[in-house]
């Protein structure tokens, strides 16, 4: 793709950060990461509901945005291991609130969306 | 839709807060009545290359999600304004550092992404 034909545009940083984290599934991989680094099949069972593929494209996002860090430790069998960057962390951070605001109105938006909460 | 079939399950508050503000426009929009009270076609002109189609339906689902206040005023041609409720104006306050966060690491994001910023 060349550099001056791009097919994406931010307004600004909100913009740009929707785009990291957006989506069903990464604001739950980091915040399952952000406890410890884990494995691929820990991970999968942390992220309900996650198909193995789904997961597996997710990681490779986060990835190569440098949200996430992939070590594979030379065992038999391989062992492949899932952390956060420095930058993931902050991400993780900046993300806290936004998970705080959920907590407190979980009841208000299962209830307008009509749907179920399962928080453990 | 029977409330024992429900669509959607939510994991965690961090779930259900990327389900109600997730996608392309609607922190945009939300950024843009975090200044103040505004007339959907200033809305359109501050939230760059949406069309009024989406625009339509992001406002819609605001207001059905309790974030968004709508009020027409009987004028002739009739005006209608759009606000934030308290509880969109705390997921604002909630999206704050998510969009600091991008603000700080923008110049990253578009690289990987290969994406433009044209931030105000």
């Amino acid at each position: 793709m060349a550099i001056d034909a791009p097919g994406k545009v931010y307004l600004c940083g909100i913009d740009a950060a929707i785009d990291v984290v957006g989506g069903k599934w990464k604001a739950l991989i980091l915040w399952a990461l952000g406890t410890r680094p884990t494995r691929f099949s820990e991970l999968r069972r942390e992220v309900e509901g996650i198909s193995e593929k789904v997961l597996i494209q997710q990681l490779k996002e986060l990835e190569r945005d440098g949200i996430v860090h992939r070590e594979v430790h030379e065992k038999v069998p391989p062992k492949v291991v899932y952390s956060l960057t420095p930058l993931g962390e902050s991400l993780n951070i900046a993300l806290a609130p936004l998970g705080d605001w959920g907590d407190a109105h979980l009841d208000h938006i299962t209830t307008v969306r009509n749907a179920t909460a399962i928080c453990k």
